[in-house]
């Protein structure tokens, strides 16, 4: 089912039509507006819950689970709208005495218009139709057109219709939420006129193609893109020594969490070389079972992903764990670090599902040149122990990344106020999170109003409201 | 003087060397240096007024002034690294409670690293060598390396030296600033591995070139255009008989000023089409002089331009001012709203230099249909009278520009918290302002840290600091 040009133009006309009411709308009213999407996704989840895990085969606990994280998410921004903070209210007084004499200024952020936002297929919930874009886009005041993903088509027409018919029935316009199906749909879409700004979260070739599109047009819009990371850790030799078994079953969890289709897998650990780290992996991986890869096309590219990286006359199989015909299992691989300096466009390649490469690494020089090999991505782990030296390592690991673990594992990504989900290309195109509250910044613009009569102002900007909002005013913050 | 491609590699392994200088600084030093530059410019002006007069004529009075508000703003940017809140500090402490428990989450704004600064023409101190980009990257923490408009370029090349010197005697690493010259070496800049990020004050079509260049890159980074405006005005039926010759007066003023080189020249002004506004501007246009324009380019495209608008079959010259041979006399024009929502190519495109295009418009609807035809713009004004119903035609106002205006005209910008110098496509390319507290934003990008020890946070993050700085912790806004 592909949406043709002519219901494309339609739905966007809906959506052009709905955006200065969404613009001008309370903030208690959008807030309300999104819990009341999240309540409706909650009371559907015995219904979408069964369809996602046809489509996706990721199994109803972390389906169930991935529900709760959407409507929290939801529920979040309603919180975040709530509280104001995101507004950026700054006003500066005039002052007739300074030269040149300086009128009024009272600022604050707008919603930008219309979003794209282009869904995954390894979260059918949190980053597809109803995930982490829309409720950000939504929140900052602008309606949203998903383009649904190919794996869980279904899945994203059931969401659309309960969220959109939830956001109507608590009294936001018709054309608030809207879902488009087809690659070529959706490259229409990033590039119509009436869309503004684009979320997007997938692979490093479709992101890219997407972003050429969008910046490509004949007025460039804004594309948040999430396209690849590899995420690499790194264990130091008195973390290997001190706890490298825990270490190891960390990781043996972590790289075949949700069948290694988590963009914030480990896909690259840098080891000891001479540690027992290695050693310990590889007795616990046999014991680890894979599963379904999320669709058909995921599926043969896993072995080939593989293969690329076994090709490599530096790469061995360290251990492998066990899958059902036609499934994935899980695999650890080992290459040195030199050769991961010397190619890294082979080495260091995202490849989606249950696999981890292990880089040896002889000195710390050995590990630094490597490091400065290593691409922009999500997050990156520092295993290290008390009283080590470990600037330079930490230097180039935070160089690399948005967000840099020191315990745990980067899978694992909690939405709150100060998550960043987001790193130097090719992690994502922008300077910007796709998690957590400050994503709604993605869809703001700032708007300066001067010598504006109070009834003129945008009514946040206005005294009275200024008393119950957060604010800067004259350089000074201000708190209700 | 142009840079060669490998004096630009060696510049530019000059500034990659300093940005992790930068990166480490602390706050206090950074704005000691943002300071050292500030003064040595104020001491240098003696010296280089008379050079930037005679590259762009601008004249000593107008020059001095520019000096002040460069400095200014050098200094308002150290005061903003002072303050702190443009690190966006977010604390989440850990919940182990929480369904996943949470580990703490600290995060902060980083600067991405060294930043290209493209000159502008019109303003050869306040968005030249070391202005408004330039003192929101430094201040960010990047070093900087400016591509010089070829319209002042010994001006570029001193201030340069200045700024480069008072640096690193104030203790910065060298390659803090940096020149390069010629249209090839600002290619090859923009697409320079090392540069992160990109800022630009020009015309629609070097900037539109640039951000291609930008965008294009196997790693794209963000460009920082403003490239036109036509800074559309209203003046509503009641504004034109309560006060119309104080506003004729006025726009005289305005468009004139800097011989109608500044970025928010009032360019096209909608009045009631039976007022007696026009007459009123008529009458003081002859007394108006021009001058001449910055460049032999901009001199030849300005005949050119007004050519192009009057070329326009409903075109109409209302009034000319005066100018010595070989300068801009300054030259209204006026045409019908049918005319502008019929051919908004024609008639709404950006002329540089003293004229203004005068749209008469019938009635409300007369008014909205061409509004709705408005690009984007740094500003739109508004002159009514209270009581007056302006909600739609402000709406189409604020939908095309970054700053509304409801007294004066837009000629002008403040250097403040609550500026705003920018807005939608073409007036600039991002979702930011390039003139204010908040440009500093435009080079940073938010990183996190994940259950790190103190010592292993940045300082800023760490307790201590956090009791003298404002941020969020658990999503509560926190002042020192």
């Amino acid at each position: 089912m592909t949406t043709t040009p002519e219901q494309l133009d339609a739905i966007l006309a809906e959506a052009a039509a709905a955006a200065p009411v969404w613009a001008s709308s309370s903030r208690a009213d959008r807030a309300a507006w999104l819990r009341a999407a999240a309540d409706a996704l909650d009371a559907a989840a015995d219904e979408l819950v069964p369809i996602a895990d046809r489509e996706t085969r990721l199994g109803e606990t972390r389906l169930r689970g991935e529900v709760g994280r959407t409507t929290g998410q939801l529920r979040l921004f309603a919180s975040v709208v709530e509280e104001g903070s995101y507004l950026e209210l700054t006003v500066d007084d005039a002052d007739a005495a300074a030269t040149p004499p300086r009128p009024e200024l009272r600022r604050l952020l707008v919603p930008v218009g219309p979003v794209a936002v282009f869904s995954a297929s390894n979260f059918p919930f949190a980053f597809s139709v109803a995930g982490g874009d829309t409720a950000s886009a939504l929140a900052s005041g602008a309606p949203v057109v998903v383009k649904a993903h190919s794996g869980h088509p279904e899945l994203s027409r059931r969401t659309a219709e309960i969220v959109a018919s939830a956001l109507e029935a608590a009294g936001a316009p018709s054309g608030s939420l809207a879902l488009v199906e087809g690659r070529e749909a959706g490259n229409a879409l990033v590039q119509h006129p009436v869309i503004q700004a684009a979320g997007f979260t997938g692979s490093l070739s479709g992101g890219r193609a997407l972003f050429d599109l969008a910046t490509g047009r004949p007025d460039p819009i804004p594309f948040y893109g999430e396209l690849g990371s590899v995420n690499p850790v790194v264990v130091t030799a008195a973390a290997a020594a001190t706890r490298g078994e825990e270490l190891a079953q960390g990781l043996a969890t972590s790289f075949t969490m949700g069948v290694g289709q988590f963009c914030t897998k480990p896909g690259v650990v840098f080891i000891p070389a001479d540690s027992g780290f290695e050693a310990s992996l590889a007795a616990l991986v046999p014991a680890t079972t894979g599963g379904p890869l999320l669709t058909d096309r995921i599926t043969s590219a896993f072995p080939d992903g593989v293969a690329h990286l076994v090709g490599d006359p530096s790469v061995e199989v360290v251990a492998s764990g066990t899958a059902h015909e036609g499934e994935a299992a899980p695999i650890v691989l080992a290459t040195d670090a030199a050769a991961v300096a010397a190619r890294p466009e082979v080495l260091l390649e995202e490849c989606f599902g249950p696999v981890t490469l292990l880089v040896r690494y002889a000195s710390e020089a050995d590990l630094h040149a490597a490091l400065r090999a290593v691409p922009g991505s999500l997050t990156a782990t520092l295993h290290s122990e008390p009283g080590e030296d470990v600037a330079e390592t930490l230097g180039l690991l935070q160089s690399r990344a948005g967000r840099v673990l020191f315990a745990g594992w980067p899978t694992g990504v909690a939405v709150t106020w100060s998550q960043q989900h987001g790193g130097p290309w090719p992690a994502t195109t922008s300077l910007h999170t796709s998690v957590g509250a400050t994503a709604i910044r993605r869809f703001l613009r700032p708007v300066a109003y001067q010598s504006a009569p109070q009834e003129l102002l945008p009514e946040a900007l206005r005294d009275e409201a200024l008393a119950t909002l957060p604010h800067r005013r004259n350089g000074v913050l201000v708190l209700p």
